[in-house]
This record gives structure tokens, sequence and C-alpha cells, in this order.
């Protein structure tokens, strides 16, 4: 008799054959507004029963790619460098084992553990930042690491130019301006996005992509901790991910969901249906 | 004094001069996912009297059209071939009487009841179905009997050719092989209804339309047992309804509305103006 | 030590030096369908603090306009009359004092306390009034003090031709015929805006702006009495209120939030940025 | 066919041969808090389907006793004093027809509609009344028709010693000073009922039960407007109820669900199983 | 690396040397209210992480006694035949291998899989049953395999007098009158437990435990599709629990958790408790 | 005009003359389970004005007693240790001012703030701490300040036989080893209470009083992030804090209200009547 196993729909490939390891980061102490992020990895696992594993958008099925599901890490709540610790670690492993590591939030925090781990391997590495906010403070009433301040802590690694945010519409007049300065900020929506990709296609560089969920529109997400009115559409966010896929991605996370403020499950669904087609188009990616 | 009546808003008349007749489906035994299409009808019911009878987008109103509810007949939980046979008695004896069957699910298996009779009196009959869901499958884990199957079902019975789905983005990889073979499925939105529409119209051939709401996007109708994101908006499907309402249409549904899934009530509230819709589109057609 | 204070963020003026005076009117006794607007103007002020000051839509920062916040006024439900006398004596105590009435609904009926009050100060006063429903019935069940006359009410100060209604998509047939008469109504949308604002622009009549928040889609905004899918996007709402900020404004209101119908928090959310861009969009005007 | 009829559970007797009519009041225009009791009638109605007729804690049915439902009348809210004339003439029309008036409000202020009906047929009227809150406030914020006054108005009308009130941990101390010289109050149970019911027994005093729910303890009651901690059990009610059903009622009503309050559905289905038992045990009455 | 496993916590046995083995049945189609009970078994894993393995009403550890958590079975909604005889097939299973079946429900109609096969080992079998229902309908609105019908299913299997009720509170008249010929029912609570246990404990026939929640007060359970006021509390339920343990147990199962029916997880978490304590004692009585 | 000021109710004293003061710590980031304290100052603050300030059990009224709100301190999520330095001043500044530190939780472990401050000024203080939880691990997953931890960090500063627990009946079996040793643990409920309370008085030690509200019965008290069936009433919680507030009770706080995992409100109500019996109680201590 088997024991019970819960994987996201359709990834039960063996951890050896994998070419893709998702991880979960149930973590969101550092969440400023409405905390919850921590059931992420576990809604989006539970609730992925709902969804087909074919998508008519791609032509493709999950039961056609190698994923393994690592489960989620266990995570100190109250301690954000031990946390972020755990994390680059696991994502160290999967990459030394020559596998894509995708990681699940938690809070965005937790993309900087992924991060660490995946700049070691690839110094030249650049972000592609999908998030309704800036996410660029140096500190939150205090704090350094706080998933308000997660891509100026990435800007600290990787350098000037190498963060590319698109959707961004909220953030405070200082990260504005810091972004003018150090990274590639458009505002609003994926304006821009094309010619970013055609531009790191060009340079070969190593792409890592980080969703903040929050950057579609609360109507189409309101399960998250800090909804912000103005986002873009499901259908303009698969039609980004199909985009940077084509990219040498070498690392990717899906955050912010935060299941309990949705009751209506859709939020949870809908973070389902993007892993889905982002697996589905690294995989595209990963076969060239 | 009067007994306590609860009709759709507006859908007063007699019985005997009515044109249109209301029936629900109170049934959701074969929900694959997540059950409470069996408050829909009632909810509708109840919650219409939020909604104005007139409609500023076609001038016209409720209170100027012929309409009965007979409410909802009982159905027993667990036995589907006894729930389906009980549905196809209601709209049989609907349509020998001259009336037109509106029929308010439930889940979608319930639309095969009135299929079945509609098709008896009219064997050249052909579905206009909008869904999310392709809803082709042979089976379900075992059941044909399922609202997963009902399309597969419809197809046994009117055979190749008849079936128009529109805004279909889920199923599994057979589905949408069968569709091709068998069925004439235009996917994601409503691309192509216009020349089908003029098609059938041109053969005049007398149409069923079922409207699963989850064709429309989550956003607007979270409210469902198996949300669907990427979906089609409101107002496109009033233009929709509309464009098909002008075809030789003998009998309708709408389904799938599992209200305690939307505590805000917009899902209810939108399936009442979708029916407020369909009910004086199809008026118009009658008329003519 | 500190009283615990808890102002609109941002919205931390002096009195005396301030151009803004917010007051809220916790009122909804006549709500006809789903009470709980009364909670809309503590729940704005409450769940502002998730809010940035900062609009990357318009460069600007609730911390550099001067904005005063004074609180709910003590309403007596169950008596509209009283109720309203209250909220003109509100409103004509700002206005003496030379600054701007910023009022936080409650139910749309307030806004009937606040035109008083502005259009005794202002006789050529006109309207922009941005709802789903047009608020222009005589009576409601016997009532003539009811939301859904409060457009009616305001026609009877101001004089015909004065009321310019957007977004229109629900009412009786009564009520669209008395607008063909008495008031400029675009139905569905904000078409005719431009136009509208250039007129009055040019005639530089004073302006009352009126947003009863169910303008809006319930996708973006479910948390409201009465939700009328088929409405516009945030986005599209943020450039009318920006378009009408440049005529000469000189009270103005945001209305009909009731943050419990919304467990996501979205609807609030969503009122509070729409008040920020408001009052953002608003001082541009003033200081020119 | 028949049109759709809803009626509260096994309430299906012909209004000429029944002794009790059920009516509804959907008012709650004036409540202090939470609004939402103006749902309470139908909820109670609509979710009664999911009760048995039968009563194994009295060991009788409601099949066996005719009881008619008259349905809600049509309020106007915001205008309390013409809502309860309307309550007023239904009452007086049940009265008239020799049957027994039995109210679902709404909140408690439409008891004084029920009461002033009574009162005229039974001048040497008393009313036992079980509630959380004392309800003798002499006005709420300016206003005398308002639920926190109820039984202030009540009192005007029959006058001292003739309101026995149960349960009451509530007020303001005002309010207890004044039941000390003018009701009889027993605070937070029903502590004194046994000799209460006996003395009015003695005496053939004419009797007005009226329930506000929130009595009961908000562990098993929690929707309602106003829940307060430290409330009498369901059994405790129960027995209360069948106690008191024992001598000369002539009127009674269930007031103050306000079914949104509580998304579980225990609220409704317990109100539901209150107004059961609270019909056989005053069948029970009727018959000796 | 290891595969995302999620099992009821600390139920981490291997299967081999496990004493008990869970196994969950997902199936609600036959409830006749309000349906969601699917959703129990998973609930209660993924839940059961906020709980402590220690008890300290038993002074045990879940840690110390072995458990094998074999999943949930797949069931077809729809279907109960089918649904019933996979049941039956995994307890036979586990008979078989020498362990303890303990199944989660789901609905209650699951228990009769699991007691057909108990049956099969132990044709003396008795049931032990705590519920707010009877369960004794012949069939319920035609389907004789329903939830309303599960205990009359059992008594065709095991015969007059073997089957213990309590805290039964709801029923038609015919199954209290049934209940008088064919079973040992005991109404409202766990009077007569301990005679009846000690009885059983003299003839020392084999007992299969059914408990439904929703035996337990709505107030401490509101998770549960028909909560019927006026139950157990949870304490009384636990000492009803360790004093059935004593008996020589060899089947049970928990069921008619509806997660979804309780946003607070009160109930979920509740259900967690009870099935802890649960599997406690039962050690203690196989320990024996 | 005033600015906008919530307070809890009837707490409007002035600062100098306060007896009592107020303030808030709305930190959750080391909840283990399910986040959401943080809002629980806020919430109780603006729910309050749904309690009348009179209190029907002690005679007494919150209005004839001198209490200052202070509000909310502003504290960094994800930096506990940061976050305890900001309670321990807030409340040494209340305690040099020669007034009562009364603390609104958050998560428990900002207890150890204030019980530093008070311990610092009461080196001989004792404990006496309700709660269903021990909350007495050296380290919870790696974190030493853990709201699991609260007391063991309690303990380490004020040694054995100071922390005299109450109602505690969940932890890990390490917990309950502990507390033998080293602290006065009374498990499930008030027993001992009563003596311990004179030995104190006896002593006069001088007490703080932490309450975990969580120590409450979950169908009395949903809202909080891990509940535990099988807690005590809310008369019962009522009669011991006025038992203990005979001692010399030099501190106090209320904690681990979430007020969102509880729609219904009766958690943030219950919350503030326990808060406002509380104050009163204290308050007679006080006075003698």
């Amino acid at each position: 008799m088997r024991r019970n196993v819960e994987t996201f729909i359709g990834c039960d490939a063996d951890y050896k054959e994998a070419a893709f390891v998702l991880f979960g980061a149930p973590f969101d102490s550092t969440t400023s507004y409405r905390p919850g992020a921590r059931f992420g990895p576990s809604a989006m696992r539970h609730e992925s029963f709902g969804l087909e594993t074919y998508s008519p958008y791609q032509d493709k099925d999950l039961c056609d790619i190698s994923v393994f599901d690592s489960g989620d890490i266990e995570l100190c709540f109250g301690e954000p460098a031990l946390a972020l610790r755990k994390i680059e670690k696991r994502a160290e492993r999967i990459l030394q084992d020559g596998k894509f590591p995708f990681l699940f939030g938690g809070e965005h925090l937790v993309t900087l553990g992924a991060v660490r781990a995946v700049h070691k391997k690839y110094p030249d590495l650049c972000i592609i930042h999908f998030d309704a906010h800036a996410d660029l403070r140096d500190d939150y009433l205090g704090a350094r690491l706080s998933h308000a301040c997660v891509m100026r802590r990435c800007h600290e690694l990787l350098g000037d130019g190498k963060i590319h945010q698109f959707c961004i519409r909220s953030g405070d007049r200082a990260e504005f301006a810091f972004a003018k300065e150090h990274t590639c900020l458009h505002p609003f929506d994926f304006s821009g996005l094309k010619e970013t990709a055609e531009r790191i296609a060009k340079a070969g560089t190593p792409v890592y992509i980080t969703v903040d969920l929050d950057c579609l529109d609360p109507s189409v997400f309101p399960g998250t901790g800090t909804p912000e009115a103005g986002g873009v559409t499901f259908l303009q966010l698969l039609a980004a991910i199909r985009e940077v896929c084509k990219l040498n991605v070498v690392g990717a996370d899906v955050n912010e969901l935060a299941p309990s403020l949705d009751h209506s499950g859709v939020s949870t669904a809908t973070a389902c249906k993007v892993v889905r087609e982002f697996l589905l188009a690294l995989d595209k990616t990963e076969r060239r």
C-alpha cells in the first residue's frame, strides 16, 4: 500500500530523471500588510487536482515533461535570515544535480534565497521580475530582510541594469528614483518586454524569472497580501511568460498567493494554471 | 391572503398564456471538483429581486414578456439517471404545451435531460454550447453520466457536426482530439460565432443553447465549481447571446452557478442578469 | 503620549492649513438591497495603511498636499432627514472655512446632504455623476429620501441639464425616460465625458463630483450593495477622474463601498486608491 | 403546472383552515451596529428545507398542525413609522380572521407593529421578552423608533409591570435603572421564568412572546447584528419556550437573525429549529 | 530528495509494521442538503499540522503508536454503488493484512463500504453509532444508497439489536418508529452509553465505531452539511470515545466534516483532535 | 474641527490623569500556524463601538474609570527582537509615569516585552497565565523568540514557581515535563485558581496577568491562530479574571485575537467584552 503522496498535478517524475524540481518555501514573516502567503505552496499543490494537465494554449501536457515535487522546506517563522539560508541550500542542491529549481513562495522575500544559489552558479545572472510592487526599499521599518526590499537585496548581488521589472504600479517615491538609476523598471504592464527579451536573447545571459502573482489585476487574483488595482490580465501574463521562457532561463519562482484571502478559490486555481503554463513554456525552452 | 410565492423577478405570467417556462434542476451529484451548483436555481430566483426588470442594453422589460416560473424539480442526489428522467419529463411537458423550456442548472449534466426532450421533438436539433470546458470525456472515473461527459452524451444523440462549442479552454488531450473529429470547437472565446450563426440561420435548424456560466472569466464569475482563468467578459457573453437568439431557438439553459463559492454575491447577481438578457433576447426572436 | 488617531493615510495636515477636509457619513438605512455601506468610511481609513502615499500614475504624493481628516459624523439610523441635515451642516462649515469638502459615504443618499451645502454656496452648480444606477426614481416603495432617488432630489435643487451621468447601466424604464428629459445620461461607460468636460470648462461652471464606486465592474469592486455586471475598469475610472478634476471642482464624494461584502479586501483597497488618485488629481486643479 | 411556492417547511395549510399565520418583516433600517436582519425571514424559509418537520423533543410534527405562510411584507427602508404601520395592519388582519400571528423579523423594532395590533385586541396584554439587550432606551442618537428602544415603546403602550425580560446582559446604566422601576428584568438567563409563568398562568393574562435570537450565546448563534457573549444555550431556550407556550399566548415573533453574518449557516438552521419547536409548543397550548 | 508526502500528523509508520491504517473516502454525492464532505479527509490531513501529537488528556503521543496513512481512494462521483465497492475493497485488504481499518469520510454513506468488509470478517459485529441523525430511512427521494439511509442498510446486514445509536436528535417519525423496533436508539446525548458498553464488553462482541461528527453541537462543529443544534460537547465526545474504545473494536470511522462550510477552520481542527484522541484510545485497547 | 480619533470605547481620559494606559502590539511574525493576530488591537478598538460601556456583571461603567488609549506601536515584521524592545520601552514609560500598562496583542510573544519592563520595576513579579497552550518550548524550529516559547523566556526572567498556568490543553510532552519542574501548570480549566489566588494574596506578590484568548473554547472564540477544542466558557473566564484582579496586579495583556479568521465578528466582540470586564475588574482592585 502506498503512503499518501501529494505533488503538484502531473509532477510525478523520479528525482533522477526529472528536469525540473519544485520546492516550496512556506514563509511570510516579513509580510508588511496581510500575511497568509505561507499557505501558498500547499494550496497550489492541493488544488492543482482541479486542473487539467493538458494546456490548449500550448498544446502540451504536464504528463509529458519530467517534474519532481520535493515538497516544502520546514522554515522557522520570525527568522528570515535562517529561512533564506535553508532556501538557498535546497536550490543549490537542485542546481548541483543539474536540474532546474522552481520555487513556490511564500512571500516574495524567499526569492532572495533562490537567487543567491542561482547567482553563485551563474555570476552574470539577470532577473526578470513581474510584480505590482517595486520591492526596492533599503529597509522596511528597520528590517532589511523584508518582502518590500527583496529586489534591493538582489540588486546588491547582481549590480546595475540586471533587474528588469514589469507591471510595477506601487512603491514610494524613493523606490522609483532608485529604479531610474539602477534597474530597468517598466511601470504598469508588459510594455517593453519584447525588446528586453530580444536584447537578453542576443546576449545569451542566464535569466532568473520571479513572478509575484500580484502583478495580475486583483479582479483576477484577489488572494494576495497587498492587492493593487490596475494590473495585467491572466492572458497577458501567460503571453509574457511564454515570451521570456524562450530565453536561457536557469531558475524561477511564483509567489505571494495567500489562499485564505480568497474564499472563492479562484486565486489558487489561477496560480495553478500559471504554474502549469510556466512549466510547459520552460520545457519548450529547455528542449531546444 | 396569498401564500408565499417566489419566482424569478418579473416572471409572473399564468402558465396558460406563458411563452416561456422556467424550471430548475438543483442537482450536482456528479460534480468532479467543488459541488454547490444544486443551490444555483434557488439563488437566482431569490437574488433576482436585486435586479431591475428593465434592460438598457435591449430597451426591453421582463414585465412585458410572459414567463412562468414552475420552480425546482425534486431530484434524488446520487442517482443521475433518475434525475435526468425527471428533467426530461418536465421539459417534455412544457414542449407539449407549446412553450419554451428554459432550464436553470444545477451542474451541466442536467442539460442532457432537457436535450433529450427537445431532441425528440426536433430531431435535426443542433446545440450551441458556451463553456470553459469541452465536457467531451467518454467517462469520468468510470461514470458516463457526469458533468464532464455531458456534451459527449449529447453527441451520441445528435451526431457529428451538430454541437458548436465556444470559449473552451479546458479539457484533456483526448477531448480536444474528439472535438476535431466530431464537434465544432472554437477555443477560448467567441471567435467564429457570427459565421456559425449565419450558417445555422440559413439552414433554419432548430437550436438548443446551453450556457455554462464558467465560460465567463472567473473575475466576473468566481462562484462556480471549476473556475478557469482566461474567460470572456460579461459584455461579450451578452453580445453572443443576442447573436444566437436571433436563430430558431427551441430550448435553453443556464447552469453551473455555485452561489456559496462567492460570498460577495456578484456571481449570482451576474447570473440573474444573464438570464434577464437571455429571456429578453429570446423573446425578440420569438415575436418575429 | 499621543492618543490613538486614525486618519486616511497621509492626511495629517492641521485643519487651519488644510485645503481639503475629509468627512465620513456612515449611513445606509435606505439601502434597498444589501446594506453595509455604513462601514465604508472607517474601512477606507483603516485599510489605507496598506497603500502607498505616492502615485506613479500622477507622480505625486499625498504627503505633499494638505488634507485634514475630520472623521465620521455620528448619524442616526432610520432617520434619513436628520442624517442629511447633519451632513449638510458639516459640509457647510468646511465650505465656510474656505476648504474643499470631500465626503466618504455611506450609501449614495448622503450625497444630497453635501450637495445642498455646496449648492447654497454655488447656485449654478452642476454635478458629474459616475454610477451604475440612474438613481432617478421619484420614490422607492414610498420613500423619497432613498439612495435610489438621490439624483432625482438633486435635480429638484439644480434643475434641468445640470446633472451629467456616466456609466449608468441599471434603472427602471421611467428613470431612463426621465433622464432623457432632464439630465445628461451617458449609459454604460465614459463615452462623451471629454466633450462634457470641455463644455463645462468653457462655461467655468462649478462642479460637484459624486462617484458611486459601483460604476466599476463588480470584478474590480464586488464589495457594494447592488453590484451590476458590465462596468468600467479601474484604469478607466482613474482617467475619467483626472479628466474631470481639471474643472472647477468645489466638492466631491466617493460612496457605496460595503466592505464586509468582499472578504478579500480588494474592494476596500481599490476604494482607497481611488481616493488617493482623486485627491491628488483635485490638488492639481486647485493649485492652478 | 404549479407556480414556484416557497413556504417555511411543513407550513402548507390553506389560509382558511390555518390556526397560525406566518408573516415576515424584512426590515433593518434602524439597526445600530451591523445590519442584515432584513434577510432573516427569507433565509429561514429557504433553509427550512434542511430541517425535519418532526421534533423528537416534543414528539410532534409540523405536518400535523395547520400553519399558513403569508410571505414577507414589502417594507420601505429608511421609513420606520411607515414600516410599522404595514406590519400592524397585517397582524390586525390575521387577528380579525381569528388566527395566531407569528412574525419573522427583521430587526427587533418590527415587534412594535405586531404588539400594537395584538394590544388593540387584548388590552391587558403582557409581553415575555427573551433578549440579550434591554431595548429600553428612550431614543438612540435621536431616533425613538429604533431597535434599541422597542421595549420602551411597548412599555408606553402596556404600562408598568407588563414586560417580563429574560437573558438581558447588555444595556446602558439608564436602561437597567428604568427596568427596575417599570419592567420585570431578569438578567443573564432564564432565572425566575417558572415563577413568572406561574403567576401569569394564574391571572390568565394574554401573552405576546418576543424572541430576540441574540438571547442565545453567540457560539450557538453568531449570525446576528450585535452578538453578546454569555448567553443561554439552545436547549435552555427550547425549554423556556415550551414553558411559556403553556400560557395564553396570542401572538409571537422571532427576530434578529442576520444570516449573512454567519457563513456556516448554523445560525439560520438554529433559527429554523427554534421556529419549529415554537410552533409545535404553541399548538399544544392552543389545542387545550 | 524526498517526494512530497502528506500524512495525518505523526502517522508515519511503515505499512508492514503499522497496527492502524488510515484511508480516506472523499465522497459526498448523496448528501441531501449541503455537500462538501468530500474535502474532509484531505483537510484533516492537511490541517493536522497545527495539532500536537501529544495528548494531555490521555498522556499519550501519536508518535509512539504505529499508524500508516494510505491516502484517499479515488472515487467516482454520482456512482454510490461503485464508490462503496472500492471502499469495501480497501478495508478488506487492510483487514486481511491483520491491521485496523480507520476510515476518514466523506459523507456518512461511506461507512457502509467499511462495515461490509468488517462484517464479512466478524459476522457477529455490532455498531456503535454517534450521530445527530438516525440515518434509518429506507430511501431518500428514491435512493436507497444515501447518507440518510446508511444505518438502515447496515441494519439489513447486521440484524436487530446490533446498532447502538447515541446523540440522535433528528429524523422523521418513521425513523424513530423503526429504531424502536430494530435498533437501540439513545436520543440527544450519551445517556446509556456506559450500560451499553458494559453489556457489549461482557459479551465480547466485536465492535465497529462510526462517528458522524455532527453529533457535536454546531457551536463546536459548524463545518458539516446538516448542522443540528442541541448536540454534545467536545469533551463529552472524547469521554464517550474513550469509553467505547475499551471494547473489542475492529474498525472505525470519522465522517461528515465539510471543511469549506467553516472558514474559521475550527471544525477541521476539532476533527483532527477527535482523530488523535480516537487513535490514542484505540491503541490502549489494542495493546491490552 | 477634531482630527479623527479612534480609541477603545470609553477610554478617553487625558494621559495625565489616566490610571490605565492601553497600548497595542500589532505583531505576529512568529506565529507558527495561522497568522493574523497583528490585526487584533485595531479590530478591538474598531469594533468596541458595538459594545456598551456599562457592565451588568459588575455594575460598573468604563466611563467612570480613567483609561488612556495610546494606540499601536509601529513594529517591524520579521524582527522579533527589535519588536520586543519597542514594546518594552513603551511599557517602561507607562510604568515610570505611575500608570498601569495594559497591552493588546498581537501574538503571545509580545507579552515578553511587557513582562521585561514590569519585571524590572517589580523583581518579585509572578505571572498568571490563561492559555490553551503551555508556550514552554525552548525553541520552535530553531527560533527562541517565538510565541510557542514565550512562557519559557518569562521563566528565564522570573525563575521557578512564579508562573501560574491555567486552561492548558496543548503542548508537546517535553513542555508538560518542564512545567512539572518549573511552573505551576493547571491543565484544561481554572481548577486550582482560587487556591493560587489566595496564596498570592497572602504573600502580596505583584502579579502580571496574561490572557491568551485561545483559553476560551473555539465555539466562543474561533478567531485565533491555533484554536484548541475543549476550552473554558466566556462566563468562566470572566469569573477567573475577577478573581485574579483582586490581587496586586501591576500589568496585564490580552492577546491572540486574529479577527479575520472569524467573519462573524463574534470573536472580536467577545475580546472587547473581555477587555471591558478586565479593565473594570482591575479598577476595583486599584481603588481599594
